[in-house]
């Protein structure tokens, strides 16, 4: 059997009825059914792409983004996808446009909705803000499209809030499915979700967030790591207890990177400030007390020069399952000792021989956001991908 | 028969061939007949769409926005309906360019017009800039044309100048046309367009001109009301007596916004600068004169400030034609008291009840604009239509 | 024969199958045969859109911009041109992504490669570091794609480097192609390449190094034109020598721009800094040093000043070989005395009378540019231009 009918099998047994028109905010929000059914879209939209067979779904239609944060990763992740879908990106650049003056969220989200299909954003930097943005987001879209104000409702993918990074993590989660060749295969990993030192402060608590939250619910065993004091959002931490437990895998905890990475089949070290901290700048910042700010970045920056040794050397590398063939794993970019700053999250020699995998991590986003709105926007995935492939219409034609 | 049908119909009595290949910067640069043209299009592509039928006309083409002044909703507007035609937008961002050099407005036109299909442009900041920039486009690719330079001639779309906005006064009128049921139902009802309160100043006078330019051309009785000061540009409000006088309608005006109210079948309540105070700002930006120009802030900040009582309340809505149920409109965003500002053009009350209406004025302006440019790139737009309804072909294709 | 039959004969002689999935970074790379094709299908694809038909080879598919340096002509141009292929364009905004903190190129350059089909680099501000920076992106996703990380290889084009103009001196080469009626009636041509005076300074020397390196390869007679101490890169000036004598054309270099014009069919004035200075102003960048740029501006600024006389006048252009009807070229904008400043490289009257000359130059850009990509992008270009024609799918549909 081809791999492509591998993956429509995949989706046969699956219920996921409820992500058609419905937002992908948060993993937890969506069923471990409607998570596989992520999964084997993306991979078969990435088959047929790699077949050359165009998975245009829009002959005409908008994707609108919302960056308030910086990235390069997943803003082309974002117009790619969407791109192979048919969509034309149209960025949302708040700078230049009215919102300033005291617009309601409710009527920006409206405004820019008329002709659009699907809408990603970006909101990070400050603790419950991201969420409670996009959430206001959907409501709103929600109620203009009850109102009769708009035809349809745009579906929202998150590209990152201060809770959760699901299109960094489904991308993650893909690209170890394609490593160990089946969801399945990953039951009883041990996976080292662990703090490392930068030179930087206040990187966002969501992606370890966004992984100790999915993982467990494929039976992965997490062990988080990080020094005392750079704990994680409680619920979330909860959360990666509770599927865990629903599972049947082990959660620990532990203030020792060597810990967590001994006899670890993953590991994945980046740093992240703590949660207090986090909560601590969302005040100062509400407070417009610049002052607080620097000072508070002056300790964080103290505190973190006191853990320089949370850092992936070779000889933490040695005291993995696989030694030098366990997977290594990070969101890039990477802060690398020597080469982007003096100490960094990984020695230069472990992210060099890791490079490739990390490259590929990255390279399932693209797909993992291109199957969240096709399973938006295709009322019968299965059937519209079996139509694809039937069609057969080059993506990139040639005579 | 269809309301698809019904604006076919709508647009077999009509002599509308001279906006084939032609700009779209003013209303009153247009017959009426151009204009219900426009309507009737701007609905057709509106069923289409709502039928899921693509309006695609363009397999590749390019729609050139520039933008002299902040915008969401024109912007999405012009993005959203230009890709419903089919094509891609390439903004023209002046900061990012060698404009700032000495190159002269008929280069940057002819550069920028290789391949493009039509150019869209808000310059709406200082009088008379707008209007003249805009005719130097014109010009400049008419010109390229006939040289031989261009083998085509790109068409304009004015996203908004100081004297008109007509993508916002057509989606206005498109609204009032879908409110009450047809064109011929406008006529004879009274139009309260009024000035409004606001603590910032220098809001387009365009908004207001747009309004009292075009109701009048269908028969509809306008009252136009401001403090005294707050003139418009004096041809403009020529331009409102003649329409009205050709129609046979009434237009009257008053420095009484609630003689404006009284048995009004619709209300347009907006703040603006007056003409006489623009044109002081735009000649001392012309000298380079900040502390004039800061000082004319002040005074004019003060004069509006005598003037807070201009503000939309129930009280006031009270006395319309039909209480809570008389149309309400804004362009978008208002000044709400007690939301974007402690006093301002509209009390939250009101503005929350006649809400919805206001957004669905604004889902007109994407389709105004596609309508625009649909008659200014088909020759024949009914045949045009009805083959592409003819195609039914999906945009949104699903199996 | 019909035009479009004449093009696709001239590929069928031509050896140029090492273009596909290459990049274009230098015309030097290129053997003739390689540019000969060039230009058949940039005609071809011109001749093909001016009859609207369609040359989409693409039904999705991105195209990524980076421009390091400000530009209007040639970021419409890339715009423009992959759109006519099918692509949508993404920039790659340096200042909005995460490149600051300390990612190496090479990850940059894969992270922004999983669904991109061509990257437009435009970085010429630096002597040498242009040209590194596009080597390096190009090693890059070639490992990415022998890695297995990316399942394509992205073809790169040069929007101008330090050294090279390769998408400006192709698209005047079309032009002159097209104006002489072929490209075996340049042979022979006497060509002015002559420096200009302007009040600006840091002109790139890509520009005249991208026409002495190109023209002598079809035996046009070159004369390089600079006050002294304006020289161009010595390794260029040896290419110019060494094509001129394998096509048996000759190439002159003088410090009088009388001596060029005199006699000449062509003239391309244009200002420059000379080499030596660029590479004072690269090494005072890498130091930081802002006083001694500063410096270096006036020093320039001065010696710029000594030449004012290097202005293309009415009676300099009477000495050339058809006086007035002597083909006169400029990339634009150009620096106009009397229009854009008070001494500039041309007066205006002259400026006035080659006006359309210089825009029909410009308008083959878009098409040098689709070309190169359809070069990159088709195996076989001549059959896959046969089967648009064949297919006649029209650009742009009216009923």
């Amino acid at each position: 059997m081809s791999k492509f009918r591998t993956y429509l099998d995949q989706l046969s047994g699956l219920d996921f009825s409820n992500m058609y028109e419905n937002d992908f905010l948060h993993t937890w929000d969506k069923t471990t059914d409607e998570l596989r059914a992520l999964y084997a879209v993306a991979n078969a939209l990435r088959d047929l792409r790699e077949r050359n067979i165009s998975t245009r779904i829009f002959d005409s239609g908008l994707a609108v983004s919302l960056f308030r944060d910086n990235s390069t990763r997943t803003r082309f992740s974002f117009s790619s996808g969407t791109n192979l879908l048919g969509m034309q990106l149209q960025d949302l650049d708040e700078g230049k446009s009215q919102i300033a003056h005291g617009e309601t969220v409710r009527e920006t989200a409206t405004m820019i909705s008329f002709m659009s299909d699907v809408i990603g954003i970006r909101d990070d930097k400050y603790i419950g803000a991201g969420d409670a943005y996009m959430k206001e987001v959907s409501e709103s879209v929600a109620q203009a499209y009850a109102d009769g104000v708009l035809d349809h409702r745009p579906t929202l993918v998150s590209l990152q809030s201060d809770s959760d990074h699901p299109t960094q993590s489904s991308a993650d989660l893909l690209y170890l499915i394609n490593e160990f060749g089946g969801l399945e295969n990953l039951r009883g990993k041990k996976v080292a979700v662990t703090w490392a030192y930068s030179p930087s402060y206040g990187k966002p608590l969501s992606c370890p967030q966004s992984l100790i939250s999915l993982l467990p619910r494929f039976g992965m065993n997490v062990t988080l790591a990080h020094p005392e004091g750079y704990d994680l959002m409680p619920e979330l931490v909860e959360k990666a207890k509770v599927y865990s437990t629903e599972s049947g895998a082990t959660f620990a905890q532990t203030n020792s990177m060597a810990e967590a990475f001994e006899g670890a089949d993953i590991v994945i070290p980046k740093s992240w400030a703590s949660y207090a901290a986090m909560e601590r700048r969302t005040k100062l910042y509400a407070q417009g007390d610049d002052a607080g700010i620097n000072a508070l970045e002056q300790e964080l920056l103290a505190q973190n020069a006191t853990h320089q040794d949370w850092c992936s050397t070779q000889e933490l590398m040695a005291t993995t399952a696989k030694g030098d063939d366990t997977i290594f794993m990070h969101p890039l970019p990477a802060d690398i000792s020597g080469v982007s700053c003096e100490h960094g999250e990984v020695m230069a020699d472990v992210f060099d021989l890791h490079r490739d995998g990390m490259y590929k991590e990255a390279s399932y986003k693209p797909y993992a956001i291109a199957a969240m709105v096709f399973l938006q926007k295709a009322k019968d995935p299965a059937a519209t991908l079996a139509a694809l492939e039937g069609a057969a219409k080059p993506r990139w034609h040639q005579a």
